[in-house]
């Protein structure tokens, strides 16, 4: 990271309710092991110049979606510009955190302010938005599937071989569902998360 | 279906409470569309005989995860093994049902009782069981990435092209990432689902 990202609290966030057996667990469900970490560390490499087209492709993909839109709009439908590129600089940050950062409780710690910010405990408040009021949790499921599907061909970019472009794309995968698995946890009154 | 599947409900379910309209959102979420629709009918061919195949890697995971064979074992941690049986005959059925099924209201109203299934209101009632009182929610979205992976070496086992089985696979990927989403509506007070 080379300047300020606004509202970016990797460090400074309070304890995630989430014990680490939980995400040991977690990590068990999604086969989650070293050689993952090592092709995150590689693909932290090969994303790292091309994040800003990664979120062209997602924040195309946002727009396109009337549904999806709408958690960066006003309940009057109106785009929220600013929040809109306050979230997409720290959405640029989470590729690289995804690939970089150790799964540890600090990392634990984070995963919960991100989901907190997508509920109504935590949405807008960051960035004073006066954006929709949550991020309702099916659509935050549901976006396992973009956020890794549309990741694969910027790994086959550098001219690594189809074993590591497939092993970088795994870990993803897998980490992605850990992540949303995580996140899931700060919606309201999940009394059987 | 050539026998009477025990406690299999498809078609007899109560209503979901989810709306078409958020079928075509979280449709359009994953991207799902009528080619994915193509490609499950015929991941349903290359599937349909290697059905007990797919279980026995689900089963084994399952087995070989304490936490996940928790779901299955009463409270005092013995596996209950009628109810592992009769789960596993359904769990078969899901395999084909999701790529044959056409997935309309009837669908959706049985995607909202397997969710149902998995809570407190619904867990062991259908086969009168003493398990565990219900599934966790984190645990059904993480098992996305098993329950998509393994699957792919039996799409590729009949002789199809890499184009007709990465069609499947992804079709495959994204029905379970939208089944999954729709499962998480029936967990007790999520409120901002």
């Amino acid at each position: 990271m080379t300047e300020t990202i606004a509202g970016y609290g990797y460090g400074t966030a309070g304890r995630s309710p989430v014990t680490m057996k939980d995400l040991e667990e977690l990590r068990a469900s999604v086969l989650f092991g070293p050689q993952d970490e090592e092709a995150l560390r590689l693909a932290g490499d090969v994303l790292e110049d091309q994040v800003e087209d990664v979120l062209d492709v997602w924040y195309g993909f946002v727009g396109a979606n009337p549904h999806l839109l709408a958690s960066f709009s006003t309940p009057g439908g109106q785009p929220v510009g600013e929040y809109l590129d306050r979230v997409r600089a720290r959405f640029g940050q989470w590729i690289l955190d995804t690939c970089r950062r150790p799964y540890d409780r600090q990392w634990l710690d984070y995963q919960h302010e991100m989901g907190r910010r997508h509920t109504s405990l935590g949405k807008n408040r960051t960035d004073a938005a006066d954006a929709a009021s949550h991020v309702s949790m099916r659509h935050v499921i549901a976006l396992i599937y973009p956020i890794t599907a549309t990741v694969r061909p910027f790994l086959e970019r550098k001219g690594h071989t189809p074993e590591q472009v497939e092993a970088m794309f795994q870990a993803w995968f897998k980490s992605v569902v850990l992540q949303i698995a995580l996140w899931t946890r700060a919606y309201a009154d999940v009394r059987e998360w």
